[in-house]
Parts: C-alpha cells; structure tokens; sequence
C-alpha cells in the first residue's frame, strides 16, 4: 500500500524502518509472490530497493514473514518468502460500529481504530449521521497503512456502511452472544468507570463486544428508547464534557480496551 | 478564534449552532468588549451577524455567557454580556506532556487533549524527539478552537516546549505532589488496567497527575531509567500493540480520565 493517504506524515515508521507490505496471498516459506503496481512503486521508487532487498510482509492470518525480492521492475515485484519473524497474534474481539464523519476525521477513526485493536470496523448510518456515502476503498486503505506502520500483525475487517435500523433488526439472529456497548451521550456523567466496571464483571475479557458511537448531536430520542430496551445493550457514558464524534470514537475505545479487552 | 486550522472541517459544532468564543477578559452582566479582527471577521462575514444578534463567551474562568452584539464594522465587533448561561466547571488536574510530533498531528493532539479534559498541555523535548520548534500560537489556537467548539467552560492551559532533563530537574520543587504516569512502551504489555488501578488506590481522583509520552521509538534507555528510578513516576504500559505517539497521548488520556480523572 503507497503512503498517499497521510500527506502529512514524515514521521519514522512505528515499529521500524523496514519496509512492511499487506499481502492478500498466504505465507510460507518459499511462497512466490508478486507484488501490484502500487507497492511495486512504494519499493523501488520510495524506498529505492533492488533485487536481494528484504521486506516484511503479513497477511492478518499468518502472522509477519521477510520475503526477498527476486525481481523488480517498473510494473511489478516478484519476492519469496524465506522466514517467518513473527507468530500470528489475534486481536480482541472488539468491533467499533461508528456514524460516519467526512473526510480526514473519517481516516482518523479509521486508522486510530486499527492502532487500537479494533478487529472489525463499520460505518452506520443514523438519523443524524450527515455523510451519506463512505467510500469503502479509502476506509480500507487506511486500515492497512496503520496496521503496516505500526507492525500490526492481525488487520480489523472493514464492513460496508449499513443503516442502524438494519444492523439492530438482523443483531439477535447473527450476533446472538456479542453485547452492544451504547455510547449514550444522554447518559449521566462521571459514570463510564462504574457501566464499564459492571459489564467486565458479566461478561468475559476480550469479548464479544461491539462499540456503537452515534454522529455529531448523538442518536435521535427514538434511537436511544430502541436501544435502551433491549437486552443485549448497555449504555456507557463518557465523561461530563462533549467532545466531537471521531473523539469519542477513539476515547470509548481505549477505555473498552482497558476495562474489558487486552490493555 | 477563526476556523481556519481545521481546513477539513464542515461538520456542526458539537454543542449547539451557535456563535461560541474564547475572550480573555473577565465576564460579568453589563461587561463591555471589543473583539479583534479576526473574531469580527468570524461573526460578520462567516455566520453573518449584525447588530442585536447573540453569541456565546467563555473566558475559561468565569463559566459561559451570552452578549450582544451592539454595534459591528469591518475591524471590530461591540459586545455588552447579558447573562450568564452556565457556571464554571473546573477540570480533573491531570497534565499532558507529549513529546512534540509535526504539523496535523501536533495540532491533533492539542485538540483532542482538549476535548478530553487535560487540564495542561506541554511539549517535551526528548532525545529521540525528531520536531525541534513547536508554535506555541498553533498549539494555543487548536486549544481555543476545541474549546470553543465542544461548549468547554475550562481551557487547558499550554506551555512552551522544554527538555525532558529540565522538566524533571525542577519536577520536586515546583510539582511536589504531582504524580508523573509515564508511558513505557517498553513495559510488560497487558498491565495497563493494572498499574491505572494500583495508582488509584493510593492516589486521589482527579489529581494532581501528569501523563508523560514520549516519541516515535520511545524514551531513550538513560531517560528511561532515570524516569523508572524515581519515586514521584509510575510507569503504566498501553497494551501490546505498538501505536503512533499521537495515537498513544490521546489512548492514555482516555484511560487515564477513566481511572483517575473525571470520566
């Protein structure tokens, strides 16, 4: 993946300054693999290697394997995968099910989700969600660029955006044990360490859990009275002051991550 | 305080439609104010406002006033306070020292640090700290905008960046009851929950504490033994997955208001 999406950025990888590639194909020793346009690019034209250059690759199954670049050309790279240098490590099962922003507070919660640990993210559409459309392919792109910058082995799943109304009819039936974590921004406040302390006593650590955060202005009053009401729900506030919802995003996700995942 | 930091920016304020700005001055019923230019510019030219239209002030003192607009040119705007519309609510007393990081990320974390509820924020310069100068007017400006967006009645105070080695030289005489919570990255990973509940049984919520974060590769080893070695810091870890310093700041401030602050 090229590194166009964070224009910003000229900071040094996180983990080191290795290349480090998101590959589709399996991983094993001796696999052959060849690289698309736009990582073939990344390696010879950004990072200038040749052929005999290693690189790391993942997969999000196979854990972190260095592979050897056999042949490299303007259009593609041939590599073989010579030894596995990290074991596969699973994420907790936490999804983080958000209302859309636009644009780069959208990337944010893309990318800070995934360094978060996260192991699925999905936009949903409220009635107050404003951005209609979200494209799948930049939600994605920034998912693998965070899980390659920051040596990430396991990669969150990207679903597409889905209505609320939608993702809760279908909940009991495809979700049966997953508890939904309400962040209700009508809750009282000053409790988010009792409702997050409560639920770690019930339910077990590293999940099933999804992460439900409403839009700038919160769910509508007909929303929240659905949630409230069903059984497989719990509310959790978030502190006594507002903050913008690609904040709280992040915010409710580290503290789910501390009280019931694997901080 | 103009919205030109946040270029991406067209999503609602969080806590209303309505005008809302920092002033410096005190705020009382009757007070009279004079806004500068470019706050003039904000309510004349980008919400369109004339005279006896109605806007939000803060001072991060005296809680949150309306005021009318008496008279407003092309420089300057005329203010007379009216009312008060909400007291003052003072922030747990949790700093954030962060190693500095360049431009959107920087003024990320002084935003979100913000809506968080630090009560300070401080860059710090340490051995592998890569940025060397910080806009201190930056910094102050995303401060202000969060603020003024997220209906905040307290704003955290900003200091200029200083090394490491003379902050913690002073640490004692100036801060003597102040906890230092020092992100180690190169802690046992999964002890978060942990070391936050190990501080909050000997430690009072809300403070003084301050959370201390180090760069993109970390503390060096002497800046961490130093730090390990004194009795006024807690090394606390973040989990087993490397994250970006900017991602890192804003994932312990989260926790940290979770578990001793006012969340």
């Amino acid at each position: 993946m090229t590194q166009d999406i964070d224009q910003d950025d000229d900071n040094p990888r996180c983990a080191s300054g290795r290349a480090r590639l998101y590959v589709e194909e399996a991983l094993f020793v001796g696999a052959p693999l060849v690289l698309d346009k736009d990582q073939t690019h990344y390696l010879a034209n950004v990072l200038r290697m040749g052929p005999g250059a290693h690189v790391l690759l993942f997969n999000g199954r196979d854990g972190e394997w260095a592979a050897e670049i056999s042949e490299i050309s303007r259009k593609s790279a041939h590599l073989i995968v010579t030894v596995q240098t990290r074991n596969f490590e699973p994420l907790p099962d936490i999804w983080l099910l958000f209302a859309p922003v636009k644009k780069a507070r959208l990337d944010f919660i893309a990318q800070k989700a995934t360094e978060m640990g996260a192991s699925l993210i999905q936009p949903v559409i409220t009635r107050r969600t404003i951005v209609s459309r979200v494209k799948d392919a930049r939600l994605a792109a920034n998912v693998v660029e965070a899980a390659e910058q920051c040596g990430l082995v396991a990669v969150p799943q990207v679903r597409e955006a889905e209505k609320l109304g939608t993702i809760l009819d279908r909940w009991s039936k495809e979700n049966p044990d997953r508890l939904i974590l309400f962040c209700d921004e009508a809750a009282a406040p000053g409790g988010a360490l009792g409702h997050l302390a409560a639920i770690a006593k019930s339910h077990p650590r590293g999940g099933p859990f999804a992460l439900l955060i409403g839009p700038e202005g919160g769910f509508d009053d007909e929303e929240r009275a659905k949630l409230l009401k069903r059984e497989d729900t719990r509310a959790i506030s978030l502190g006594p002051r507002i903050m913008r919802a690609d904040t709280a995003a992040i915010a409710a996700l580290a503290a789910v991550q501390l009280m019931l995942g694997d901080w």
